[in-house]
């Protein structure tokens, strides 16, 4: 069949609006599931709306940088209004792009958290008739988030695409839905942290009472940061990372000759993967004898088969023989690498974080030693844990390269585009088994705070302990699809600068021996650290306020201590705590990496900021995977040795095995996964003031 | 005055024997003070014995390494010897070199260590008449070292170059001298820090005896470590990073017109580095009311300005204009902001470490909130500190770069390696500085066990505590020489490369865009973190053994534990597991290190060991940063809390400030001063494989 590029867009729409209706549906199939307990309604109900006041007040900040972020992209983005090649119109559909990003994924997220407050109360009822319908209720509840996502990040594309056809402005509104992933995923990590860690210092270690008692003003809130951090936080993040990876794809695609087969090709692929998703989430149940975890991985390579089967028929079918030299096959095959390398990043990161493996068991062994040998182990075993995956992003960027560069001139860096989109393609299915996490931890809280009994607690035990396995997978494919991305969008920013150079002025490439190339290098190097540094730092400074929060708490609220009838704490100023702290914490971090990155341009012009964006992927997907990976190993060595091994709950080993729990916290919850976002954020900002910093830097002076 | 060579070489030769003679006359003055003492004598030759015999296990492990690597250098460098272009006689100078580097070096550490081991009894015995005279007699012992490894390293360098003529051979020596500064910095770093922390765990931690309690085993052990980890280590590292660089300029200087001027700046540099130095050991003094922090970094600032001005004089009296476009004056300007730089970098590592600035203190007030905190905090602060120097690093490389670009092709990047020289010119008095610190840490171990009264103690800690300031401050300065030394190894590389590939094959340079080059960059960025995880878990797993045995020989030792008169610990079994254990945990490293480095060659050829060096560069110098600094923030919070404050000694905060010093011991005394030795390994390895790589890689049969 001949292709015709509408027809793929409104296909794509119709896949989009597919999934939507789908998770509309498991949204009232989620809202249907029977509840009765007072207690639990009553705390699933202050999770709801604490979560929504964080939400609210992370909007409203959020609209302020928007609305400051939007005038300057009016005045200076595309071209400057001033300059004689400006284009007043385009300056507002770039406007226009990025507010529509900031929405849509904002949008996203509220369904997303909407349906997680009342999943997760669904999901512990549903537990005390057993583990299938319980999972059920969880997963299909963040399917509803996966669903929402996905479709609306590629509505978007598809119409921001259809609407203005340039694909400068597509940047425009990826830049938003980064603007917004900043807020979710860097605020949201330091809210969920400030209040774990809060919580679990005052409640476990001074107290020694259990964790979830509803007598910590804390517990709200640390129920509330799993929905605000995991839910909306990852979600936005991944929202991100997808436009990211279509809008670098559509810019490269846009320079190539075909324009509108390679097009064609990029939203097929996208749409192609949504549906992939809708069908294995569909899919996913839990087997009479099954496991959740086997249940959940299942679904996930049930979607990976039928993308590849899908993508290839489509390729197949329609004609693209145009492109030459067989070069949709090329391209089919880079994306196929992309999703395959994900998938074995996925794995390599279990590796490290799984309780079956060497890397936990030797580190709850250390834990006997003591803390500062849990730290140094853990941290160890996290640098090791980078080499796999950065072998893995390597590799499948060079072979993606190699594979399309025989199509043709531009080709090269597309194919590692379109490795990116393949990586990314099964996104839905990625955010539902995400989502499903903080979902099913929320329910243990629930079950425990609705005194459900032991064997219900059993049941939400065993989904909780799923969650964070698959969360291991999930968070190093998103590691893996973030450098892939990010790798285009350094192809991308080269095309941008080529758009608006003249002649004389082209770039070929970035050559290290250069040192304004190499001065960059060592600069961005350095901005994932100082970004990630500032973020633990604010999670210090915030779990101080709140400790001393609680502490005024336990001290002025006579019979909190003793837990009497009636007796309940001020759980809203802790959550309040939390809400204000995180966006306050966070403004400064990415300020500086925004500023940093307009100083290197503005100083050193495009060379510079070349090397700038490398350095940064560079090491901040080292440090992301380092803190990610010994996050989650520290995690399931403390749950290994609570589940008695190593001397097991009050030992020596366990002490140790918290502290390593408690430093690996903001590794994996607030730093780690932020660091995707703030390379994403820098790369975005660097190709949209392309033309600026190679009109306007110091070095041109001399 | 014209220029000629051979008179600049001779200059050369005659500092180097100056440099030996008054190194001989600090080793008699400080032989000559007086000691009385019989217990500290005691006490001082085990510490003796057990140095020499870990010397004498590492130098014969060594020697079998060094052993095949001189085979396969003769079989295969600097051309294979089945090759047409082969010529025999070069194959065996580069072994001859290379041996020449690994001898030139041991000799240097030996001598250091003999000194040490004097200096520590002489300075502690010195301690009785006051600080004045012991501080001199820490710091002359340190001198010695000094002078020894500045003039061997200059020495060696320039037979090297006087006998062969020949760049690459030099590279040669310098191969041969990372060798040996891999054995020694990282066999020594996990030696040390097994023994540290062993004798800490047992002693202070499970029975609380005071540290250097003479009943602990491992006492002896870990006043042995001091002098092989930071004495012959920290020596070794900076011969090697001084020869790394005079030899990367050298190669860079004979790819240029007016090579012979070229080479007469840079031994003429590299003197007048040294002369600097020994005028600047030689006023080393402390005033009658002086600190002795002070007069360390009195005598580096010093020396400083002795070499900018008589490094101006010599350029100004000689003849150079030859160089065209006042070339020798933009090279000395380059060697000056070298310097310049280095000193920079190290005032700001000062910031983060020194107990007067906030981050210490931060750090010392969040340990009163448990380890946990202690950890996260001191780690971020690390994070922070990496920004600084690698902004300082950058802008030295680049301003030395526009700097001499103008004189012609190929100055500018021989204008980075003489920022370099320049950087490492007065290294001299680095040196004695560094090696000053553990001589007096010795000290006050041995007037502790001496039984010397707490007014000497007093003097002891006093100067101590000097030495750990100082040691901040040269960390970051050699860190900054490495950074600066291994970006002129990158144009090494690239000289190579082009002095043997054919022309359709010259390189002009390692272009980002080029996906071999990211495969590279990628795979090059997770060699430190690996290299590092790996020595972490060496210390890890050896100070175990050394535990089991403390407990042993507590248990099966009758009256040890009560300190009954005339019972002794059994050193030797210490020293011996530490020895062992440390070389056996140390060659996997170095090994999986230089076999990804050849892998990716052969892999992928020389543009992806291009990317490969800029990797291990940009990741090296970032965890080198953070390690060395958290390293020893966190050793200074500790201090501080111990002085009195937080609560002082014995409170929660001073258990969790132990604990972060404990993480931070093998972070700044093991993988992190080692990173660098790694980096210039990698570099060396693949200058010297260039041609291999070059014909033999799998990406060329595509």
């Amino acid at each position: 069949m001949t292709v015709n590029l509408s027809y793929f867009q409104i296909a794509a729409v119709v896949i989009a609006f597919t999934a939507f209706m789908f998770a509309a549906w498991l949204f009232r199939w989620v809202k249907k599931r029977p509840s009765s307990n007072k207690r639990i309604a009553e705390v699933g109900g202050f999770i709801r709306k604490g979560a929504r006041t964080f939400l609210k007040k992370e909007y409203q900040t959020l609209a302020k940088f928007a609305a400051v972020a939007a005038v300057v992209i009016f005045i200076f983005l595309p071209k400057p209004v001033w300059s004689d090649k400006a284009d007043i119109l385009r300056n507002i559909e770039m406007v226009i792009a990025y507010l529509g990003g900031t929405v849509f994924s904002a949008v996203a997220g509220v369904i997303g958290i909407e349906i997680a407050t009342i999943a997760n109360v669904k999901s512990a009822e549903a537990a005390k008739e057993g583990i299938r319908p319980s999972f059920l209720a969880g997963f299909r509840g963040g399917a509803v988030m996966g669903m929402a996502v996905v479709g609306s990040s590629l509505l978007g594309i598809v119409l921001v695409w259809a609407i203005t056809g340039d694909a400068t402005v597509t940047l425009g509104f990826s830049f938003g839905a980064s603007s917004l992933a900043l807020f979710a995923k860097a605020g949201g990590g330091i809210f969920t942290k400030t209040a774990d860690i809060s919580a679990d210092l005052v409640g476990k270690v001074e107290l020694g009472i259990p964790e979830d008692d509803p007598r910590n003003p804390a517990v709200i809130a640390d129920n509330v940061g799993d929905n605000v951090g995991d839910v909306a936080g990852m979600g936005a993040d991944l929202f991100d990372s997808n436009v990211a990876s279509m809008a670098a794809a559509l810019v490269m695609a846009a320079t190539l000759p075909n324009k509108s087969l390679n097009i064609a090709l990029v939203f097929a692929y996208a749409g192609i993967g949504l549906l992939s998703s809708i069908i294995g989430v569909g899919c996913a149940r839990m087997g009479k004898k099954g496991s959740p975890t086997r249940a959940l991985n299942n679904s996930t390579y049930i979607t990976t088969v039928i993308f590849a089967v899908l993508s290839a028929a489509v390729t197949a079918v329609f004609d693209f023989s145009a492109i030459g030299n067989h070069g949709e096959w090329r391209i089919w095959g880079a994306s196929s690498i992309g999703l395959f390398v994900g998938v074995i990043i996925g794995i390599a990161s279990d590796y490290f974080t799984n309780d079956n493996k060497k890397p936990v068991r030797r580190v709850a062994k250390a834990a006997e030693s003591g803390p500062a040998f849990t730290i140094l182990s853990g941290f160890s075993y996290g640098m090791l844990s980078a080499l796999p995956s950065m072998i893995g992003i390597g590799v499948s960027a060079l072979a993606a390269y190699k594979l399309c560069e025989p199509i043709g001139e531009g080709y090269a860096f597309f194919g590692i585009a379109m490795a990116a989109v393949g990586m990314l393609s099964i996104v839905g299915m990625i955010i539902s088994n995400d989502a499903y996490g903080p979902i099913v931890d929320n329910a243990r809280g629930l079950a425990e705070m609705g005194n459900l009994g032991d064997d219900v607690l059993d049941v939400t035990d065993q989904l909780d302990s799923a969650g964070n396995t698959v969360k291991a997978i999930t968070k190093g494919f998103a590691i893996g699809a973030a450098g892939l991305t990010v790798i285009s969008l350094l192809g991308a920013f080269m095309s941008e600068v080529n758009g608006v150079a003249d002649l004389a002025n082209k770039i070929t490439g970035f050559d290290i021996m250069n040192p304004m190339v190499f001065f960059g290098l060592l600069v961005g190097a350095a901005v994932p650290a100082v970004f990630s540094a500032m973020l633990i730092l604010g999670v210090d400074r915030n779990a101080q306020r709140m400790v001393a929060e609680i502490h005024r708490q336990f001290k002025e609220i006579i019979g909190l201590k003793e837990g009497k009838e009636g007796v309940t704490p001020e759980y809203d100023k802790c959550i309040n705590i939390a809400t204000t702290g995180a966006l306050k914490e966070l403004i400064p971090a990415g300020v500086v990496a925004i500023s940093i990155t307009l100083v290197v341009g503005f100083v050193g012009g495009v060379q510079a900021v070349g090397g700038f964006i490398t350095g940064n992927i560079v090491s901040g997907l080292l440090l992301s995977l380092l803190m990610s990976n010994a996050g989650g190993l520290w995690d399931n060595a403390k749950k290994y040795v609570e589940s008695g091994h190593n001397g097991g709950k009050g030992s020596e080993a366990h002490k140790s095995a918290v502290v390593g729990d408690t430093v690996g916290d903001p590794f994996k919850d607030t730093a780690g996964p932020s660091i995707n976002t703030q390379i994403t954020v820098v790369s975005l900002v660097s190709s949209l003031f392309a033309t600026l910093f190679l009109e306007f830097n110091l070095f041109n002076l001399f």
